[in-house]
């Protein structure tokens, strides 16, 4: 089934103990893209200006990514984001932000696209993620990712979208922020009561948990990771493999959203293998799928 | 086979955000002892003084725990801790130790314990674990927990006992402290090359990780808890039902270590749900069973 995403296209530059790597590509919808064109035909809505080096029609070429919906502002300059890593990989320091684009009116999701079933909103702010799917004329499942600057500063306007979505993906610290709990469980739950169907937690090299409102909860460690090159775009390479698998399928059953979640796992464990979407490029559909059941190998135990 | 175990016992001082519970029974070989007696015998070694309050004899009564090897000190007194857990429930702070008997001679495994075969060395100073461990003939299974104190005060003599067992458990954080690396999977294999051919690496409630020699790897997620009400004793309620499990199969092969640390994990997981042992207390084997049965079901997915 068709699968849209709205969100940021970036110039990063990422720094971390293991090296530097300058004005590489970024971005949300970039990393989601990427991830999911592994499961599924991709139609990517975003905006660059007139100094994006990256051409983005090559970078996807053979991917099934459907760029009718990237806008080029000839007199606005693209997102750029530096941001460092600590010494742990898990932390990190946004060194500086310069939003450009992402500042001005969001872009229009094209004729085409407005009859999608499976929309991710990468994350921005929640005014502009509800203004996006208002385009959307009926989608079948909708999942959206935010961060702590929107829980703080526009909490309102978060709270309005959640009512409109089916799925949240959050990581775990801003899951608490968002709910006022300490206890993640008690977290999760607390934000389903707040709209979405489905909650993700996301807790880094720890791992996952889904909950949805019926009380199923599903919960995956992380792929074991020796060496973390750049975690940047982990979120949303996770997301992408997690809607990705579900637009293939079609599904949004609970047991369709473990496998995805599993699918979001091991995708995110080869974004973060190298800078920027090296990690993704390199690989094709087959090592993911070996990775799925080297994780399913992972986790299991006998009764 | 038969199943030792020596530690601390404790009159605890417990105060959480939900509440305080004054001069209760703690004390790692207790958690473990009642942790383990589940699965197998115990055969109990450890010292208190005349100020004990606590009648262990009555308290394990029927759960097959061997007090040969409990001492009693006329002229001593009992090991004492007070803790108070933060928001989070995850982080505490000791707010005072009496080592009492701890700082004295440590007890004597008793001539008819001497051939256990499974062993378990709670946490303390790793000259006293080795000088136990020295009084075991001939032990098939020997794992050792310890702590950042020891780590950083007596490196020479955990190094040396590292190269004596089969397993050592040690919380995220302190087997990064142990290893100088800061990915959890490099600490973990650093850690093997020191001695010991498995060791767990404890997450709290993110699970563990367990890794041997060979390059096997198993992860676990914690059962999820919407209600912790004591931390206290978690880790040693895990090795008790580790341990436990192993001693009730006389197996230590890789697919039996793995369901014994999914037993450790659901007894640890009603051992935070209550105050001191009431977390334990209260259970019957079927509730473990049930419970593992429900945690396999948690992490489980289809390809």
């Amino acid at each position: 089934m068709s699968l849209l995403v709205t969100g940021s296209i970036g110039i990063d530059t990422i720094k971390t103990p293991g090296g530097i790597r300058e004005n590489c590509l970024g971005g949300a919808a970039v990393y989601f893209s990427m991830a999911a064109s592994f499961f599924s035909a991709v139609r990517f809505v975003g905006v660059i200006g007139s100094d994006c080096p990256f051409d983005l029609a090559e970078i996807f070429a053979g991917r099934g990514v459907d760029l009718t919906g990237l806008e080029l502002r000839a007199q606005s300059k693209t997102f750029r984001w530096t941001g460092s890593y600590h010494e742990d990989m898990d932390d990190r320091t946004t060194e500086s932000t310069e939003l450009n684009v992402l500042a001005e009116a969001p872009p229009k999701v094209p004729e085409a696209f407005k009859d999608s079933k499976f929309v991710f909103l990468a994350n921005t702010a929640p005014a502009l993620q509800h203004e996006l799917l208002g385009q959307v004329e009926k989608p079948a499942f909708v999942a959206v990712d935010t961060m702590d600057l929107w829980i703080q500063e526009y909490p309102d306007d978060l709270t309005a979208l959640l009512t409109k979505i089916d799925c949240l993906t959050i990581n775990e610290d801003e899951a608490r922020m968002l709910a006022g709990r300490h206890n993640l469980i008690r977290a999760v739950q607390k934000i389903l009561e707040m709209g979405p169907g489905v909650v993700i937690a996301k807790k880094g090299e720890s791992g996952s948990i889904m909950c949805n409102a019926e009380g199923d909860i599903f919960i995956l460690p992380a792929f074991p990771a020796a060496d973390v090159i750049d975690p940047t775009g982990a979120g949303d390479s996770f997301a992408g493999g997690f809607m990705g698998y579900l637009a293939q399928t079609g599904r949004t059953d609970f047991e369709t959203l473990k496998t995805a979640v599993a699918y979001g796992t091991v995708v995110a464990s080869y974004s973060i293998a190298d800078f920027s979407l090296d990690g993704l490029t390199k690989i094709i559909r087959r090592n993911i799928d070996n990775r799925l059941a080297e994780l399913r190998k992972l986790v299991k135990f006998k009764l």
